[in-house]
């Protein structure tokens, strides 16, 4: 199947590579990256994909997804590739991406997001928070190719009674600093659809998603999907490390930024799954609309299935229903939807000049749905902001601009 | 482990049972039952427990649980019960409670909830929903003894490729009209803690429960916990009973009472999974309440950890985090939290008569949390109701009122 449409593609092609980063030593090696990328940080590269680009396409082109990393990109080989299975097994032992690439090939829809997508609202529209001002662009869908972790572990590496938790160990060498360490619950590994992934629709990875080896788990925040996967830990506990432990989690909203010092980071909750979310794509503040208009945007959750797109042009006053797409992957047999959700609501042509604020909300089939106000959800470290996304727009007419005075 | 504490179960063993319900001939068999009981309807039997007694119990005995039932209470015994195993099945056949009672038993505290919990509060506050006016006591919490469904599924009874959904049946014989039939996702009976049960609290369930075997689907709404277990069939779609096309599912709200005869039940979504929600059990609308008072209540989810209560005494304006109580059945290893969580807020004294709206809102560790209006999530069953609970009272104060005047 093809993920992407001939004019997707021919676009995409047209994208030019932007090459004029400087480099500093350690990241002299990152490769060349879409010019169309809002840079957070270069060095390493934080950068996400506008909205409006992003929204074309419902499998976002690994040229396209968001870029969100804690080291330079490291450059690894195919031939001799293993990944180690360590720590609480019955066997423990090495598995080589050839061997892996011989079990049979999985392929799951899965959104991926950083945890700190659309944190920059939380600064414009209520009080600042710790980290790097993610709009609604660090978000990806892609259909993810690999092989299932269960049936590697039914296969070859059985856990132990001890076994509690998966840590995942990718990124730079053994003991370097550039390593990046997490862990998802056991449970959550019995899932099928959690793979050792070494393509992105159809498509080898880039080195930018992980090249040659990463996991895939879906419904987690990309926090848990390590890239240029090397060591599979089996814990009893969760990760230790740094990453695990002192980012990606969650905090009372008394803990203030003024108090960062204080926060017992080991007693705050670990976030794994993503909430329900969704996201006005293709216009932003203050944009003049002229209408009729087609607003269209995303909409994701932990793997229920999105169920209605509430849509408001009064301030979240009265709503109605936005159309949901039809996904062309959806069968009837599927019981998790961990792909994201588009939809599109018509504004119909306005008379006059209209002030409008769009917002959009979200409801999955057991009826979660998102929080009106962004202020019940703040936290220091502005994580999962899914406060109901709100657009202030003036609303003008295509017949009103052509009247001649 | 004692589920009860002395005082507890000393309380327990006096509340009286109700023999003076008369009895039609079809339901001349039901048990007596506590005299505490709301009753919604008395045959079949769908009967609450008021909440404020409700919450003295960590562990809900099994005497004060919600009744919902279609259908008299079956009248089954442990000699020669056995399962059928059928459908897409490696190897189909039976086994008997005899010797799932052989294999390891598992337990696993977990909450139950009929799906229609807090419709009530569509009448009382937006819009009428049909179905029986449920308040907030339909719903409990046991730790429930029994063997996993994946356990027996591993030793005995593996399923085909085309087994997508697990359909479990009980109630009365075979073609029976009191027969119930429902499933969930195979994916959901790969986690180990779907388990047939014959215990509650450490005791033999009792007819009400299901005796002498159930089903217990940790996270997912009562209608798929199947009393009197006497089949589980493996099937390619959705059980197409019924009561599973027919019932316990989502309607936009569009749907309007009015129109209830157009219904497109096949096409509307089955409920799964609980929606996160809380409620305040020990106090009602229009108490009068002595302060300082301690407010009482439960949370859940479907699974994730309860994280932070919000409690306001001001309709929603401002906030504070209420106390989680710690339950004693937590352990360091666990990644599911499937019981419920209760939580307390302490009401200083008020200095004067104060009118106040009591609210509260529960998050997990994901953010998750609950519509702050209930004309939000009005469907015209009346389904996951779990807009803030709202309770107006007036604060009154002990000191106030022994004042000699």
């Amino acid at each position: 199947m093809e993920y992407i449409s001939e004019h997707g593609k021919n676009q995409l092609d047209k994208i030019p590579l932007d090459t004029s980063i400087p480099r500093t030593e350690r990241f002299k090696n990152d490769p060349y990256r879409a010019n169309t990328y809002i840079i957070h940080t270069k060095e390493p590269i934080n950068a996400e994909t506008p909205t409006k680009l992003l929204i074309d396409y419902r499998y976002t082109p690994d040229k396209l997804f968001y870029n969100r990393n804690h080291s330079p990109i490291l450059d690894l080989k195919e031939d001799n590739y293993f990944v180690e299975f360590s720590g609480e097994l019955k066997q423990t032992g090495k598995i080589s991406l050839e061997d892996l690439k011989k079990m049979k090939k999985r392929t799951v829809e899965a959104m991926m997001m950083c945890t700190g997508n659309r944190r920059s609202e939380f600064a414009e529209k209520y009080k600042k928070a710790a980290g790097l001002s993610w709009k609604g662009g660090s978000v990806g869908n892609g259909v993810w190719g690999g092989v299932s972790l269960r049936d590697v572990m039914e296969k070859y590496f059985q856990p132990t009674d001890k076994a509690y938790h998966v840590e995942f160990i990718g990124g730079g060498q053994q003991d370097s600093a550039d390593k990046y360490e997490t862990s998802i619950p056991l449970e959550k590994a019995y899932d099928y659809d959690v793979i050792l992934c070494y393509e992105i629709n159809g498509q080898p990875l880039s080195r930018d998603r992980g090249f040659p080896l990463r996991v895939i788990v879906p419904g987690y925040t990309g926090a848990r999907m390590v890239k240029w996967l090397s060591q599979i830990n089996f814990r009893v506990n969760e990760s230790q490390s740094s990453h695990h432990q002192f980012d990606y989690k969650l905090f009372l909203p008394t803990m203030e930024l003024s108090k960062v010092t204080k926060a017992d980071w080991l007693k705050a909750e670990t976030i794994k799954e993503v909430n329900i979310n969704s996201y006005i794509c293709n216009v932003t503040e203050g944009d003049v609309i002229q209408t009729p208009f087609i607003v269209k945007g995303y909409a994701y959750c932990s793997g229920n299935k999105i169920w209605r797109i509430d849509f408001s042009i009064d301030g979240g006053k009265t709503w109605t229903q936005a159309t949901i797409l039809k996904n062309p992957l959806h069968t009837d047999k599927q019981t998790k939807y961990y792909g994201w959700t588009l939809w599109e609501y018509k504004l119909e042509e306005v008379k006059s000049n209209q002030n409008m604020q769009l917002c959009v909300r979200a409801f999955d089939t057991v009826l979660n749905t998102q929080p009106l106000e962004i202020e019940n959800i703040w936290n220091f470290r502005g994580f999962m902001n899914n406060s109901v996304h709100r657009v202030n727009v003036t609303a003008s007419s295509k017949s009103l601009n052509n009247t001649k005075f």
